[in-house]
């Protein structure tokens, strides 16, 4: 069954770790749709959140090779839980005069923020999750979009609100 | 010279290319401290964003490998260009009844969002640059940080303006 899932996976911090671990995935054919990797509050721990969409069979696969790994730490599947998801983009849009009120419209709406202006452009920073991202980015093709630079999406699960 | 610097890194979206790419770096020692990878407009064409921190003249070396990789599309260094920079970041922070209202105070004062609410701590969402993601993590530290994810940087070139 081919599914979207979410990894949160902490590893040591030290070079050959993120090819290692993208190796497992591409080792299988199996294509990663974003990833990001930072460090983590520990400087000798970083954090990867990683989107994938394949087989849910092979990613268990994976995972398991995954955990055998000696300098993974921790792999979670944030994919069945209830979990927050966001993601930060950057969009340098083309700004006529004609069509500057329109866009800064948008942008509003989306709770977006103007980080650069040119005479004939805008750079727009937005912060959401997938689809949000999605339908902002289809308003804003009409336009041009010059250049787009996405993070990816990192998640942390909710956590049960009764405890 | 031992400095930060920032890659944008254009690629084929193609399993095993993030392996190759991250290879190259730790196959010199050379750690990647964050690394953003996702789709662009082009569904077949997506951006590495990478910060690093080392050698400048074993960073010239492997941009020149980088360069060779058959699915390498474009290399761009922004490290010494006027450009936009900014990083997501997740925080899971202890919110005791009697800190609640200080932990609202800074997360406004850095207009960040609460995600997420329990009955014992916040979910934070920020959008900053490298500066402004330590100060808020400084502020918020003293209350507790339970857990952290961030996506790294993604960054995008100022225009010259008088163009």
């Amino acid at each position: 069954m081919t599914k979207k899932h979410i990894l949160s996976i902490l590893v040591d911090n030290e070079p050959g770790v993120l090819s290692r671990i993208a190796g497992l995935f591409s080792g299988r054919g199996y294509n990663i749709e974003s990833l990001c990797v930072a460090e983590t509050i520990e400087p000798n721990v970083s954090r990867i959140t990683m989107v994938t969409k394949g087989d849910s069979l092979i990613l268990e696969q994976i995972k398991k090779q995954l955990n055998k790994l000696i300098n993974v730490i921790k792999v979670a599947d944030l994919t069945d839980q209830e979990f927050v998801e966001r993601e930060l983009v950057l969009l340098k849009v083309n700004a006529k005069t004609e069509n500057r009120a329109e866009i800064l419209r948008v942008t509003d709406i989306f709770r977006g923020q103007v980080v650069d202006v040119g005479l004939e452009h805008f750079t727009i920073s937005i912060t959401g999750d997938a689809h949000k991202v999605t339908a902002i980015m289809n308003l804003l093709k009409p336009f041009g979009i010059r250049e787009i630079a996405r993070t990816g999406s990192i998640a942390m699960f909710r956590e049960n609100q009764a405890k």
